[in-house]
């Protein structure tokens, strides 16, 4: 694969592209394929149904057999309560790895599940290892499943899963993975990982649009779900076992938005994959990373942990320095960036999936470097606050 | 307003009508409006959300400055489930007034919830009437809600929405609609009804394309519902306090459809509202049941419950008649009907909403007549079962 045949058409005059983690920029095909109705019931829908969930399965490798794929209307978030909902028995208990706002989302959805969890908390942006995993499963010998978070979007850190997978299973627990912003791009293989479960969604790194995500499954954690659910809209068993019986959702589908997904999984398969993908994206960060830094910016993250999907930089310390007005300056250059989530120092995002190659992000750091020069910014480094906090990192 | 001026398109080329309650055939420009990506942090997007909620409140009519939208990602039983769940107090008790479906899912909610509910099911097409509601409040003093669904698409009756919230109030008590099918044609005024809270969905009445539905309720109904619901993701509450607060919804939003939904409130504007809408639909209606039933076919309900919604009909008796074959023969000729609900006999379902007038009814009629004529099919008349089971609606 070469850059080239990735055919990235940028979006139409006007329109700026979106880095962001999702919903991301589509490609015209993938939007073109929503202009059409399907009837919910018919057969037609039902096949396209079929061959989203064949092709989903497709992307974890050998050993998919024992698995099995169910989309679940709503956002990522929906997602993530559903498989927690179904899979973790009520008397089951979940240590949640956080290191950012999706993981402590997830420990809140526990809260309303009114089920048991136990929260490691490692800040923003500070990787969980699998020794500490291994520490805590000795000392807590109640838990009964692990939840990873794939890649923390809120820095954009990609989090060590195998290693965290590994010291799970050596304690006998289960596996659940978000993988909602790195499926698609980063190898998720059940093979290796064995996973119980993980979710994704429609409009992230297989480059669909907004309106439902999916869960990949074991079978016999699907068959072993019935009746876990607190929730009827959420219950990834009854969908399943609806989905098998009769070919249809259980409730209406976001017909549209299945029929941009079946044509971007199409997309997916002809760019190589998982691997195709992933090299892309990882191009897009490598360029957009070297340029940034040539600029003067500096990442949150050290090297080895920065995601191919978003990354954080530091805002800069110069007080000449906005963010509200180096986003307006962004997004009427045709970019439009992500705020920060960090909870110690200002910070923004800039993501690398989509519709966009390496050509792309050059025009991205041409329109920073700009940016900067309009606001009469001298230097992008950041203040010495964010480069001790990034000290922790290291250590 | 004339037929004329409510600007019916066909859809493309090959593509069918959908006679369905949803998922339904949009227009054109509805469906175009999907054709651009937006980033749901950004201030456009929450621009067009402000405006979407603004646009629903404008529906209810007078009185609606006591309300507010809450748009929820995911199908129309997501939000039904969001709003049983979030309104009714852990200690509250519903009565679930059932006629189909519909009705049973909001038991089967109610059970997922473990919350209390007294369950009415009137079987597949009789209407809850005023006067049992009040016989059952009186008996049943710990019911705090009354659940009333306005059009169950199960049969295609148009319960008394009236008389049933009269009782309900008469009895102290509060209630809740799922208006999932009727909402934006058939009026729903809160200074008549002063529901709680109601549910409908983007892709029935308004005719956007399914991915949310919304919650339309009192403010002090949402201030009350915190910590009510059983589901981060269907907790009404945060949703509205977080959409408050930032403009923007709490968890990815299905982007695409709705901008689609955006179009198509301007569309109902433009036709005149609920008025109109519910006008083109009642004459869809008027003039498919004519046609029907010039061929011989029978419907379910009497005259005074067919709503301008979805209507059923009695399969013929004759042995030569087969549902499925009917069906392709339908589809075929450019139309997808919908296959019956009823428990008893065997009907099916032919829809009047969506981007259709009394031209495309008549064809849909003609393809009736000549699909029967194909089937080798001499009479259209139901079984005298069939209409042994109606003498019991009109008794």
């Amino acid at each position: 694969m070469t850059a080239a045949d990735t055919q990235i058409v940028p979006p139409a005059l006007g329109e700026p592209y979106l880095l962001t983690p999702g919903p991301l920029t589509t490609s015209r095909a993938v939007k073109d394929a929503m202009l059409r109705d399907w009837g919910s019931w018919d057969g037609d829908f039902r096949a396209m149904t079929r061959a989203m969930r064949t092709g989903l399965l497709d992307l974890i490798g050998p050993g998919a057999d024992a698995y099995d794929c169910v989309p679940v209307q709503g956002s990522g978030s929906y997602c993530v309560e559903a498989m927690l909902g179904s899979f973790v028995p009520k008397d089951g208990k979940v240590l949640v790895l956080a290191n950012g706002a999706y993981g402590l989302r997830a420990a809140k959805t526990m809260e309303y599940l009114g089920r048991a969890f136990h929260l490691v908390d490692k800040g923003d942006y500070l990787p969980p290892r699998g020794d500490e995993v291994t520490e805590i499963l000795k000392e807590d010998p109640a838990i009964t499943h692990v939840l990873i978070i794939h890649c923390e979007t809120s820095s954009g850190i990609l989090n060590p899963v195998e290693e965290l997978a590994d010291a799970a299973h050596a304690a006998g627990c289960k596996v659940l993975i978000d993988s909602m912003s790195a499926f698609g791009a980063i190898p998720l293989e059940v093979e290796r990982l064995k996973y119980a479960a993980m979710v994704s969604s429609a409009n992230k790194c297989i480059e669909g649009v907004p309106g439902f995500g999916f869960v990949i499954a074991r079978r016999d954690e699907l068959e072993a779900a019935k009746g876990n659910s607190h929730s009827l809209s959420l219950d990834v068993h009854a969908q399943w076992a609806h989905m098998e019986k009769t070919g249809q959702w259980r409730f209406t589908p976001p017909t549209h938005v299945v029929a941009a997904f079946l044509t971007a999984l199409e997309a997916h398969a002809a760019e190589g994959g998982v691997e195709g993908r992933g090299a892309r994206y990882a191009r897009n960060r490598d360029v957009m990373v070297q340029g940034m830094r040539d600029l003067g910016f500096e990442t949150l993250l050290a090297e080895r942990w920065l995601s191919p999907i978003i990354v954080t930089f530091f805002c800069p310390a110069d007080p000449k320095f906005d963010f509200d007005a180096f986003y307006e300056a962004m997004k009427e250059r045709g970019f439009i960036i992500y705020p920060g989530k960090l909870t110690v120092v200002d910070s923004f995002r800039v993501g690398c999936i989509g519709q966009m190659d390496e050509q792309v992000m050059r025009q991205v750091v041409a329109a920073a470097r700009d940016t900067l020069a309009e606001m009469g910014v001298a230097s992008a480094a950041p203040p010495a606050a964010a480069l001790e906090e990034r000290k922790k990192l290291a250590a």
